[in-house]
């Protein structure tokens, strides 16, 4: 009983793997940060910042999946624990691509700050709030393995959606009766509908938590929609 | 010798994945293309159709991720089988999300279709011409491990990026123009990034399909990027 039995080591490695994405998902909520306050403090430098900085996210994706792999490969996993490998792999592509929506806000952004101001910006920084909390409830979740937190993360989505729909029709308003605020404005809106698909990565994260945890899968029937 | 051996068992599971997921893309393409024929010819009843028609789609998503988890816990595979999974996991998810944004064009169809038309539609038939396509050539290279076409799917995109952009400004034109036009030229602009989207999708498969057959990630040092 003196030699190291392979469950702890794939314990330890799979910390690692939780460790790895919640870094992942700090940076990602970071730049999503970043890319709203530029926009919100037209901060040119700043969309420079979140424009260059994508490398940290892609290299950890890589790191994520080889990790995945070299799991699956010398670990054989079961049950939850395979359950649990499988979300990682999907996780790890739901932040890649919250950090690519990042970028697009971000050049969103780079356009809107072309033009006049068309309004002061309130709604869209509520997005950005509910939407990486949504982001930070979801990885958290998977980290502790806890539903009843991934399923405050699917109520969520609701009030992102509600916003959005706001966000349209306050917009559609200003572009009518204003041309000059028909480019701006656009911009404005396609920045809801990124923070509205970093909120559904989020309900991604929160499905595959229940569905990693439960064995339940929620995905098409969610008691929320 | 009489005995099967667990290889060509395993072969045998991999081969239904991937028809499954062949079964999968058509049903997407399909969505897409009939989402596409709505717009265009302004058809409400297909509207209909393809609003109330995700079922068969969501319920593969639900069958394919069962068997990749049936597949990695009783066959433990290596190499490229193991790769071939980790991809399979992965274009489930982009495959169910095509579907997702088909309904996507055909809620934006649907109030397109409130107004009068703002122009003659061919650039976004164009743009979901080649995005299905992409679509069919990044499954058909998962399939038959053919990397040249996987490359070739990952050019296409920039086809598709220019579109977008000429979409875009045309669109605009007729907004700062007439402002009835502003609602239904928003809903246009919404499907072309949609369809911009399944692109996207279409160069994740391709991605993957690289890093399966070759184990070389490109997806960050892509040589079209």
């Amino acid at each position: 009983m003196a030699t190291a039995s392979p469950i702890p080591h794939f314990q330890e490695e799979l910390e690692q793997l939780k460790t790895r994405l919640l870094e992942m998902g700090g940076l990602a909520e970071d730049r999503v940060r970043a890319a709203i306050r530029a926009l919100v403090d037209r901060d040119d430098a700043l969309i420079d910042h979140v424009l260059s900085g994508d490398q940290p996210i892609n290299e950890l994706h890589i790191e994520v999946d080889g990790r995945c792999f070299k799991l699956l490969a010398l670990h054989q996993p079961m049950a939850i624990d395979l359950r649990a490998i499988m979300s990682a792999i999907k996780i790890n592509t739901d932040l890649e691509r919250v950090g690519d929506l990042a970028v697009n806000i971000a050049e969103a952004a780079r356009r809107y700050l072309r033009h006049q101001p068309v309004k002061e910006l309130i709604d869209i920084p509520r997005m950005a709030d509910i939407a990486q909390a949504m982001l930070r409830d979801a990885l958290d979740s998977y980290v502790r393995r806890d539903t009843a937190l991934a399923e405050h993360v699917l109520n969520e989505d609701d009030v992102l959606d509600t916003l959005k729909t706001d966000v349209f029709r306050e917009l559609v308003e200003f572009m009518v009766h204003a041309p000059s605020t028909i480019e701006p404005g656009l911009d404005l809106i396609l920045v809801s509908r990124h923070l509205e698909r970093i909120g559904d990565h989020a309900t991604n994260i929160a499905e595959d938590v229940i569905f990693m945890v439960s064995a339940r899968d929620v995905r098409h029937h969610a008691p929320h929609s």
